[in-house]
């Protein structure tokens, strides 16, 4: 059942779909049911969007804002999985079958979301196998991006991941950069797995090594070149590092 | 092209394929295809598959035997990302486009594999929606993995992760279990991203707090709930866990 609102704006959301790889090249039928059935909502920061173990009745697809992905132990400390920006997919554990989310989601800057029932994604991907393959893409890139993770939580010390992190936020064709952290410290803490105090001398041993400078969220660093070598030499791919960070 | 051993083994191929769920309700023309094409291969012991970056042009499913998948940073470091035995699928990184691998693969115990082109994937893949869905399945249950992975390395401590690996080789319905560990110590120890020194401390921790007894290769746990309750305290997930360990 579509409702008015929904019908109302629905252009404009097949025009933001078709944009996302997700969506791309699958027909125009697969389109138009998905957005008759979809909503595009704005959250607040600290919005609870659903917990690890909830029915993935929603898979939700990013305009704006972050969004935290975390798990929680029976303990109660939290692993932060991931930190989610523009155009990424998340809480899609349910798209196969009748499942549970695998991390609880969590708005951390004011965001905007489109949000599709699993069970309009299930229906359409049993007819359009183009977007059972752009799924499958998806997928195959959140699994660099986890080996990757495994890998540095594995081998690099703190203040590697830490310019690493620092890293993705460079543009590749700069000597030096001024960059804004996107988040707060403590989150980039947790989403980088180790505890504020350790990011804190993480921070000043790249001061010593490779000459950066942090001002509340700016950073100054002098030589990308020096962070690089200095970060990826404990990784196994080089900077520009082609997997998603 | 056939050559005359896979023509001569192919309705054998086609039976151990048609088994896996990769493989589950595809089309029999996509079975035929597929069986025509690949290819039933033995390993020895320390044979190398291929390297991380190299081209991904086979991928494989375990019919026995054990493989070691790892990455190898430009210090020469190896980080262990998994470590597979039967049934599982690995090498798929070229299954969406001329990729390369995302990770290295050795055996370590003698090893029988089906090995599928990977091109020959891509076409089948093109036209059997119920293939697309089956890989789909597949890489969602190794995000699974993958994300347990990043939680534990954040969250556990050395002896919660040995009693984790523990209780993934218990059968959930016992309430104590003796068992034998599936490859040696130095490389379990590097499967959960630790040194084997740190291991053996942990297997010493776990004998005061839990009452397990290691000698060589061969583990008893007294109480498999005690174990249970010491490891996944830290973790998002009880025993028996749902997710592939």
């Amino acid at each position: 059942m579509v409702s008015s609102a929904a019908t109302g704006h629905s252009s404009s959301y097949q025009e933001a779909m078709a944009q996302h790889p997700i969506f791309k090249d699958i027909e125009v039928e697969t389109l138009a049911l998905l957005s008759a059935d979809m909503r595009k909502r704005s959250y607040q920061r600290r919005h609870l969007l659903f917990l690890q173990h909830d029915p993935a009745n929603w898979c939700y697809i990013i305009v704006s804002g972050w969004i935290k992905l975390f798990r929680e132990t029976l303990d109660g400390d939290e692993a932060v999985v991931d930190v989610l920006n523009d155009g990424h997919l998340f809480g899609d554990s349910g798209i196969l079958d009748h499942g549970s989310h695998d991390y609880g989601a969590e708005v951390i800057e004011d965001a905007e979301l489109l949000c599709i029932p699993t069970v309009s994604l299930r229906r359409v991907m049993e007819r359009d196998n183009k977007l059972v393959l752009n799924m499958l893409h998806a997928l195959a890139s959140q699994r660099s991006h986890h080996l990757k993770e495994i890998e540095h939580r594995t081998l690099q010390n703190a203040p590697q991941r830490v310019g690493c992190f620092l890293l993705s936020l460079c543009a590749v064709d700069q000597a030096s950069q001024v960059l804004h952290l996107p988040y707060d410290k403590i989150l980039i803490s947790a989403r980088l797995g180790m505890k504020p105090e350790t990011f804190s001398r993480a921070v000043n041993a790249l001061r010593k090594e490779v000459g950066i400078d942090v001002k509340g969220s700016t950073v100054t660093i002098p030589s990308i070149e020096r962070l690089s070598d200095y970060a990826c030499s404990a990784c196994s791919n080089m900077f520009p590092c082609d997997e998603h960070c």
